[in-house]
Parts: structure tokens; sequence; C-alpha cells
């Protein structure tokens, strides 16, 4: 018998424990079957020993079943004799489960549930499609416009609660964060201390998981993904030991990270920020980090890593998109879809260098600069990555702590949100890119042209003609033509259809007057859409 | 007792036959005992059957041993009952080998040679070296500076001979050439066809590798690397079928070109053209293609492939260097250093569109872009193809079919290939390339600031910090500075001496006057060197 409660995010918690061990032939259902949401947690829990090191001596797995389909979840231990198994139904319908544990009391633990339909902004995961782009697994697109606030969760509440707010108002739908704590969390770490103060490296802080799984679950009720960041070079006095675990102790902690946070359906594994920096870590570990990750959860949640100088190859399998820092990709015409060519996975410029007004030169990029980025790497058929950091007298920055957005980007990446989630389900991809750098659309159907900080006063209609696409155009076809002024966030309809004509060169030029007169201002886009 | 002749680039062919196999105790040497140049070509024949059919009934390899360091090198059928095993010897010294067959009367057949040192501009083959650059076997650096003459040696003599006086008056020391004739060459095929005009693929024609190994040879002579595109997609008429091979064919054809040709040290094996549209090929094929070439071919010589639309990953083990068409890559600033972030390999620009005047927009580069094109690849620390396709009466083209150069571009690539191998013998790396899309070099040593289009009329001296080399640069350094037309072939020096001062931000601006004067052209540069 198990008594439940429905919480947030579709979790539920079964509060006392599982099913007595079931015998083969008892089908019938416990008085009260446990009911979860399609891609929300469903957690159960099991006493076993508290003695001795359960973090490392006792493994803890369940093998969960509905009709053919199957999933193997780790368990974890959280503390006080208490075990967890997470899961997250990947289909509505009944699902079984039973337990495997080297812990006799642990292991072949029985249960059901029932898994219903997801509500509200419940998409599911988020998946690659179409190799350059993103949906959730209920197939809705994933316009990625992203940001990073790296110690957001690791910060007095009452500043946690306003980044929440503030993300809640903005148009980012997935927030790069640390998961271990920089120098502006003191005594509040990822690893317990002895009596003595010795950082006891072989267990987990319970407290701060569930703190950060918490944070986690509400960015999840906001539609926002957490891109996680594993490790980074960045531990500053009593955690610098954390990049000098050995193996075991790297293990360990990706283990039960994997363990505790995969059921969570907006969860994404950045394996590292500048990797490269990390110290003591070779390409081989790395290497070993993502297989362990991809290997324990059970949901391939996107799989990253994130550079400095160093890149590491995206192309490895177990990398299910690029996450790139670099703000010279995205920085002009005809560099962001370059990186495309040699992935064919989603590219993500992460780090572009940050909107702000510090004295550094990846710290004062202005607003203007930062939409045109994201634009720029639009076009490209690429997803670029916000991040802030004015100074003010919180002495908190966005990018680094959270609390406010303070700059003026945030309202136009909303504008480009907005674009795109009405676009083409199958995502922007450029056209032509090898002779056109302005041009990104869908052949044939779409097309988004960008001029960035050129003043153009007229465009003379013409659409290119897309390779990979050679019969998407034809002449005769028809298309409306919005003017968009990408800053001051206006739309404006070109009242006549354009038509175009026989193929010349490379291009379809519009028949009759090809004219799009344009205001002779920067920022300025055309959204060009069949009619049909 | 052998009969031996020295031939062309270090050739030494034995006309009659290898020593009778020799008792395990016979250490004398044979009354005269061949020489040959290091990275020369040693030629041995044998008589064996001339019935069935040998290319693909007989097995032969030569396993050569000197000192503690051995090769195996595959031999192969000649045509009239003669078979060959051709080697090029690594180091300098006494050289033994042993035959392997499963004919017997070419099986355990024994000989040596004499390897002494290599002369005039034989430096032995290319190899890559500091990640992103080549270097030839002796150490002397190889500053490629390509071109493309696609079927120059499928042309009568009188041409080739044509194109052969060409390139020797020209910078270009890397070829790229199809192995395989397209529809310029009638009758005269790789394959033979039978009395009733059926092609033999099981077969090759003797005449026709003959011709094109002595056209190898001559580029050799000229210190010009033969990048051998092995498969390509523009077969038209009688050879469509050569596409279409089955896995045994392609299998056998590959090993057989792998044997005959990969002892002359400037081969370059080019996997295909455009291997995309190379129809009937899965990635698997291209997979397997490099591990046959890898795997038979004894030197390791360079392995690339070259796109269309679609990019081979380059940074599969087997490929040595990317090969890229991408004219956009090199058409503007901070766009061509990408691809060697994704990929730690040397980047090579093979084909960016032609210098010409066709109706083609890949066929009307002025020669001023080329050149800019060139410039721009190097000083993103890659490596750049030049192509040539201006109409004329003989209605042959450079890049089609070779004859001469017509285009303006040749000398100033001259001029750039003189600058290169007077500068660093790592190569050209980008400086700082997240910030400064204008500066390569070498930090601390060696700079080029190339300006392109720009016209300024001042430079004012400041050396960027390149952050992978942070202490490249300190206070006091003295700098001289040359002014560079690249589009005039001029170089001017600037008659004073550049101080830098300290650090400020991100770079080190020079002390006292820091302008260097500029004539307000395009195509200007900048070459700083440090003096110490």
């Amino acid at each position: 018998m198990s008594v439940w409660t429905k919480l947030r995010c579709g979790c539920v918690l079964l509060a006392v424990a599982v099913a007595a061990k079931a015998a083969p032939t008892d089908q019938s259902p416990p008085a009260t079957q446990p009911t979860v949401e399609q891609w929300g947690v469903f957690d159960t829990s099991l006493k076993g020993p508290s003695s001795g090191n359960p973090f490392v001596e006792v493994a803890l797995s369940a093998h969960f079943t509905s009709g053919n389909r199957s999933l193997d979840v780790p368990g974890f231990y959280d503390g006080d004799g208490n075990y967890r198994i997470r899961f997250m139904p990947p289909t509505q319908g009944e699902w079984e489960f039973r337990t495997t544990s080297n812990i006799s009391e642990l292991s072949d633990q029985t249960g059901e549930l029932r898994c219903i339909a997801p509500s509200g902004t419940n998409h599911g995961p988020v998946r690659v499609r179409n190799t350059y782009h993103f949906a959730y697994a209920d197939g809705t697109p994933f316009v990625l416009i992203g940001t990073t606030c790296y110690g957001w969760a690791q910060q007095p509440d009452a500043i946690e609660d306003r980044t929440l707010a503030s993300l809640k108002a903005s148009p980012f739908n997935k927030v790069r964060m640390r998961l271990l704590p920089g120098k502006t969390a003191p005594n509040f770490y990822p690893y317990p201390q002895d009596s003595a103060g010795k950082w006891e490296k072989d267990r987990f802080n319970i407290d701060y998981f569930r703190h950060l799984e918490k944070r986690i679950g509400q960015l999840g009720d906001q539609g926002i993904e957490a891109d996680l960041i594993l490790f980074d070079p960045y531990h500053k006095g009593e955690m610098q030991w954390f990049n000098t675990m050995d193996d075991a102790g790297d293990d360990l902690y990706l283990r039960y990270v994997v363990a505790r946070l995969s059921a969570y359906r907006n969860v994404w594994w950045s394996l590292a920020n500048e990797y490269g920096q990390v110290k003591g870590k070779t390409d081989a570990d790395w290497d070993h980090f993502f297989q362990v990750v991809a290997a324990k959860d059970p949901y391939g949640h996107p799989r990253s890593i994130h550079n400095a100088q160093k890149y590491y190859d995206p192309n490895k399998p177990w990398v299910t998109h690029a996450s790139i820092q670099n703000g010279s990709a995205v920085a002009d015409f005809g560099r962001a879809v370059l990186y495309r060519e040699l992935c064919p996975k989603p590219i993500v410029y992460d780090e572009i260098c940050y909107e702000g007004n510090i004295d550094r030169r990846w710290g004062h990029l202005s607003p203007e600069e930062m939409v045109k980025r994201f634009w720029l790497g639009t076009i490209a058929g690429t997803y670029v990555g916000h991040g802030e950091t004015y100074s003010n007298p919180d002495k908190i920055s966005w990018t680094s702590e959270g609390g406010e957005l303070l700059g003026h980007s945030a309202p136009r990446l909303a504008f480009l949100r907005q674009i795109l989630e009405s676009g083409p389900a199958d995502g922007i991809e450029p056209i032509d890119e090898f002779y056109n750098t302005h041009v990104g659309g869908k052949a044939g159907e779409y097309y988004l042209v960008y001029f960035g900080d050129e003043k153009p006063t007229q465009w003379t209609f013409s659409l290119p003609r897309d390779p990979p696409n050679k019969n998407a155009l034809a002449e005769g076809m028809k298309f409306h033509v919005d003017v968009l002024n990408t800053w001051n966030m206006t739309t404006t309809p070109v009242d006549r259809t354009f038509v175009i004509g026989k193929l010349a060169g490379a291009a379809y030029p519009a028949v009759g007057d090809p004219a799009v007169v344009l205001p002779g201002k920067p920022y300025m886009a055309l959204r060009i859409e069949r009619l049909k």
C-alpha cells in the first residue's frame, strides 16, 4: 500500500514505501495506484541501511516496464536510511518496476504506477531534431534562446527567488548553471565536512542536492531547461580539491548526480565549462565522463561540453550538440554557419561575450551587438546564448549570480523568439550559404533576410536557390514580405505580393517591381513567406 | 645478380630480377648492390604467371628490413608476366627484403639495396607537423600553395608538357589531379576493354598507369606534390560504370593504385572530389576506403577527402588533414579560423572558387580576390588552393586540363610563398583569434597583419596578447616592421624600431610614436619581426 502526494511538475512522491515483494501471481493493483504525468517525476523511497557509507556501499536500481518497453533507472541514497528511485515515464499507461540491489531488503521490491497525459507547459524533455535543431518529446519545436546564470542556485533564497521571477518574465528557455558552487556559497557545498572540518569526499550533502533539485524543478515549471555544468575550473578556497579527485571520486559524483537529477525532464548535461582549463583531467577522462553520463541517464538528456581555447570534438558519438564559447563566430556574417559544416549536430554558441559595462573585453557588449549576434547565429541555422554583466550597487551580475536583468537585449530576444516560434517547425536553415550569408529559412517556404549593421533603403526581391533543395522554388510562386525592425520590435507588412520569375543564375528574381523599401536603419530584417 | 639503371627522381629499376633465393647463411652482397636515394623509388621486378587474371589471383608483397626497422610493401602486376615491388626507403643504410606470395616462384625472393643521402630538391614526403601545418620528412617546412588541374595528366602529351612547364614557373607546390579520366581522354582509361569492347573491370590498363606515374614522377622532380583524387562523380559516357563498381572492384582498384604509386614520395591521397555526389557510395564505404589506403600505404602519405555540400568528418583518425571546398570560408576575416577549432589538423581550403571569367559564380573570381583569399586563409593558420578558369581560344582551362596560366594571381602567390618560407618554421598561427581577425604569426616572434580590402593610411603599433601564449610578449621587446603590398609585391621596411610597453588590456602598445604610415591602398599587410 502506498501513500503518495502530488507535487509540482507532475512529481509523485511515494512517501512511505513501495509495495512489499509481490508474488508473481499477485496481479491485483494496490489500493491507491500512484499516477504521474508523462515526463513528470515518479519518486519512490525504500528503507535500508544507514550504517557504513551507503553512498559507496549500496547499489540500487529499478527495472521499469510498460508493455514491451523497459528502462533501467538508478537509485540513490537520500540520507537517514532512505533510498530513492526517481523515474520519468516516457509513455502513458501502466508501468511496473522491480528493484535490484546488493542489499537484500532493497532488492526485488516491486511497485507500479499509472502514467497519465502531460498538462500545462509539460512538453517532455528536449531532443535533437532535424540534425541541427531541437524539439520537445511531444513534437513541439524547441526554439532555444539561452542565457547563463552560473551560480544562481547557490545564492541566498531571496536572490534565487528574484532570479526565477526575472527568468519568468524573460524570453530565456535554457539556463547554463553550475552544479558546484563558486566562492559565493560558503558553507553550502555538495559534500559534507566531518566534525573536524575535513571534507568527506565519498559522501554527499543531501541538503545541497534537495535545494538544487527544488530550483531545477522550478525552472521546469517555468518551461526553462537547466543546462547543468558538472565540472568547471573555478573552484576557489576550500573546494579546490574537487578537480583533483581520483577516478573513483569522479565516477561516484557523476553517478550520484545522474541518479538524483535525470528524472527532471528539463535537465541537460554540460560536462564542463571551459573544460580545457580544468586541471588534472585528460581527454580520456572527458570521454569517460561522457560515457558514464550517457550510460547512467535512462532518458538521453542533451549532452555537451563547453570550451575555452581548446575544443572537444563534438562529433564524438556521446555528444548530442556542440556547446561553443566563441563570440567571434557570431560577430559577423558568414561565420556561424561554418561549425555546422564540420559538425552535423545542433550548434549552440553558448557564450559569445556578455552584454554589460565592465572593463573586460568579454563583458561589455552593447545590447544592440548582443541582439545582432543572436540574429547572425539564427540565420546561419545555429543557436546563441545570452549573458549579462552590468556593474550595479548590488554587486551581483546576472551571469554570475542572477538577480535582475539590467540590460536591453532581452525584450529584443523575446521578439526574435516569437518570430521563430511562428516560423518553420523544422528550424531555420542557412540558404545557399556558400554565396549568401544574409539568408536563412526553409527553402521554398520561408526566408529571413537579415542586414545587421547595414542600413539599406531598398532590397531587390530575389530568392537564392538552395543547392541541397534545388527544386524548392519555381517560377510563379507568390510571397508575402514583412519588414522587421529587430531592435524596435516592429513588424510591418509590405502591402503587395511578390511573384518570382524564372531562375536567373542562382536566384529567382521577382517579376514586376522587385523593390522592397527599407528605412535606412540598422538591425532590419525581412520575413518572406510563401503564399499558397 | 642484378642489372639496374638509375632513373629520374632517385628511382632505381631492377630490370631483370632480384637475387635468387638466398640461403640464410649466404651473407655476401650481390656483385652490384643497387643504391637508391632516401625517399627515392627502389623498383624491383620478378617473373611470374601471365595466365589467368594475375591482378586478382596473385598476392605479392615484400618485407623490407634495415636494422630494427621494417616495412611491408605491396607488389603489383605490371603485365606480361612481370610483377613489381616499389619501395621508398625512409632511412639511409642497408635494406634487405624478402617476398611473400601465393605463387611459389614469386615467394621467398630476397634482395638488398643501399640507401644513400637524398639530393637536389628531394626533402622526402610531406607530413603533418605542429598540428595545423606541414613539413617534409627531412624537417624542411612545407608551405602549401596549391592549385587544381583536375585532368592535366589525361591530355595529349604536348598539353601535358606545357602544364609541367607552367607549373615549374609557378609558385604551386601541390596539384589536385584526378586519377581517373574525364571526358577529355577517349580510349585512354585505367581499365582495358576486351576484343568485344567490354570493360574488363578486374584488370588494369598498364599503359595508363605507366603514363600517370611518369607524370607524378615529373611533378616530384619539380618539387610538386601530386594530390591524387581517387574517386569523383564526374564520369561521363563509357566510364559511368566506375562509380557503381561492387565492393571487391573498389578494393581491387584502391589496392592496385596504392601498390603502384605509394613509393612516389610526392603522392597525397584525396579519396574523392565532392565525395557526397559520388552516387552509390555510403559513409561506411568512405570509411572503408580510407582504411584500405591507410593499411596498404607503407609510408603514411597525407589522406583527405573533398566535399561538395556534405562534409566528411575530418576528425576521423584516418584523415590526416581537412580538404575543404568552401570559398566563403576565406572570403572575409574571421571565418577560416573556425574550422581549425573543431578540427586540430591542417585545414586546407582546396577549393575556394576559381580566378577567371566564365559565367559561373564559382568561376570568375578576380585575381585580387583570389590573392586576398590566400592571405585571409594564411593569417588564420590555414592553407588555400588556387584554380583558374579563363575562357580562351584553346578551349582548355587550367583547372580542367592545364596548359598555361592566364591569370594574374600566381605571381602574387609566389610573393606570399616567399614571405612564408622566410617566416616561422612552425607555420602561421592565428593570434588572439576570438578578438583579432587580422593577425596571424608566431606569438612573441613574428606577426602578419593583413588589411584585405581596407585602405588604412595608418596603423597604430600594438601587438595582441595571444591567450594560449600569454607570456610570449613583454615590455621592452623591440620589433622591426615591413610594409607589404601584397598585390604590387613590394616590401618596404619602416626605418625605425618599435618598442612595446606594458600590457594594456589585451595588447602591448608601442611606446613613443606608434604610427606606422600606410599608403591608403587595398591589399596591404605588415610583417612584424622581433629584434633580439
